[in-house]
């Protein structure tokens, strides 16, 4: 998408505004251990296919894949005005295919899995980061810290939608039991929605 | 690497006895907060690249970049009979690259910065993880978690090293200050102790 775009990249690093998104397994690392290594790469590789084709399609920036946590970010290199929009319906449409991810699993005689979904929206810096040897196009700053202390408060099936995201949101969205998270390295809570049409 | 060396290869997912290196610098979202989005990604980029260089000297295998952070591994794809010891070598490179890192950074008018590196060793899957339209040789395991857990303790200048990588070691290390870490998820704490030699 990037190469396909050129004209959206600034790689010297900029400002952006971006609704960042991290999700992953609950629990996935113990179950991981009762299993055999390509039971669980095979298992991973599934989830992550069917996540990988859902942010694409929303138009997503995966920026890395750690184990089985995905982060990705929608509004870089390209800025839309639905950005937020479209990382909600994402989450939601990443929830909606863990029906048929377990289902599969479960033919498999493999355990059922549930991902947790954290929605943030923040100014980052984006930029080709890394060395001449090794260098990808990634973000800095306080807001993608604060996405993964999001997600570490996540439940499976769940998504939670930081205050930031919701006030960047055209579309109407069921959401309810405010929280509010302590995150360190911030002064202010970190207000966050339980959205609940997810996986409900 | 991988390529070069495709005996070496499990892409399916294996069990592997890795020790495990995550490295970041302290502060460095904050500290970015306060330059260029340009001034940044020339900071982090110098210091990644010292950084890649010296790991890759040391036949480590870069896992991930994010943000400041450095994940990289020794013993995968290629399990050496020193791989914990290269890792400590490394980390001391690393810390001992600082002071040059740090007089480019002056020289520009950019602030000084420290690192924190944390070294562990236990068994985790590595395979070739992701999707048909990315993937990437990656690991998964409560290493890997353990090893950001004890990052999270380490100061600016400091290499920490895990019990489990402290007993595969050859060489001689002067360590002390041993200290046990809670970590989430794990039942028993996690004991540590300072490297001596490094940036002291």
């Amino acid at each position: 998408d990037i190469l396909e775009r050129p004209e959206g990249l600034e790689l010297g690093g900029d400002l952006r505004e971006v609704t960042i998104m991290m999700s992953d397994i609950r629990g996935f690392t113990t179950l991981s251990e009762h299993l055999e290594p390509a039971q669980v790469v095979r298992m991973l590789n599934r989830y992550l296919g069917a996540m990988t084709d859902i942010i694409m399609a929303h138009q997503g920036t995966i920026d890395e894949f750690l184990g089985d946590a995905i982060l990705a970010v929608f509004g870089a290199p390209l800025q839309r005005d639905d950005d937020a929009d479209r990382a909600v319906r994402c989450a939601q449409a990443m929830q909606a295919a863990m029906a048929g991810i377990n289902a599969e699993n479960r033919a498999e005689g493999l355990p059922e899995v549930q991902t947790g979904i954290a929605l943030n929206t923040g100014c980052v810096i984006a930029g080709n980061i890394g060395s001449e040897r090794r260098s990808k196009y990634g973000f800095v700053g306080h807001p993608m810290n604060v996405t993964s202390r999001i997600e570490d408060h996540c439940a499976g099936g769940e998504i939670l939608v930081a205050d930031s995201t919701l006030q960047k949101l055209s579309g109407h969205y069921a959401v309810g039991d405010r929280r509010s998270l302590k995150v360190k390295g911030i002064h202010q809570p970190v207000v966050v929605h339980r959205l609940l049409e997810a996986n409900s």
